[in-house]
């Protein structure tokens, strides 16, 4: 049965994030859809940001694309020197390799609803805002140590 | 900037399938967003079918996924044994390698808007229905032999 049944797909507020980091997602519920429906060519996720929640801190990847499609409420994406309002429909690419950090920030009363495409991160992926640092699988300060 | 400026890209009804199999997409108005966006991860389709039009023949790919979003209307996903009426926030996979031909149905009197993802075709794609192949590059009769 190709059509996703979100019910059916466990959703989760997990983070990966070090413990300092982690208070911005703790409101980012999401659902990984590519592995229960067969998919590998890339990644896809389901999220619903409860008000006052983000994406994830603003980041950008060296290695992987990234492209984000609205399906409810509003999103601020927040870029460098710009933030843009996203609403149903919008969509917004992020090409790997482009050093402009991004994120959505729910600032709206009611939950917003996006999916999100990418592969896994095998490249560093860089936080320009925090001392956080993704590189050789895992996250570390921006000298490269281990939280 | 990163959100997508749909107006700003072209939008195309062309098709690569041979003259007596095109009529069924003369009105699958797409835009593609990859390329203008410097993705190259994945490609990404934003689809406007417009009353009466398909998405494609129904499909299946051996080598690549495919995702659908819908953001607009109403579509049939047509599938081996199935009909499965998909609206706005619906979505759906398709596993490489899985032999489910598949396309989408706007039997609406209104246009109906979707966004695809998924990577060139390398490997082959059948088509179920129709005396149609797609292998080394080009389409051809079931039999192997050129249009």
């Amino acid at each position: 049965m190709p059509r996703i049944e979100l019910e059916s797909i466990e959703q989760t507020n997990r983070t990966g994030y070090p413990a300092g980091h982690a208070a911005i997602v703790k409101q980012r519920w999401y659902r990984r859809l590519g592995p229960p429906s067969g998919l590998s060519d890339f990644g896809v996720s389901h999220v619903v940001l409860k008000p006052g929640a983000a994406s994830s801190h603003r980041h950008w990847h060296e290695d992987e694309d990234e492209f984000v499609v609205m399906l409810a409420g509003e999103a601020v994406l927040v870029e460098d020197g710009a933030r843009t309002l996203l609403h149903c429909g919008d969509m917004a690419a992020f090409p790997k390799g482009d050093p402009n950090g991004h994120h959505l920030l729910n600032q709206s009363g009611d939950d917003c609803v996006f999916v999100v495409f990418g592969r896994p991160p095998t490249g560093d992926c860089h936080y320009p805002d925090i001392d956080l640092l993704w590189s050789g699988g895992a996250y570390r300060h921006k000298d490269g140590s281990s939280y």
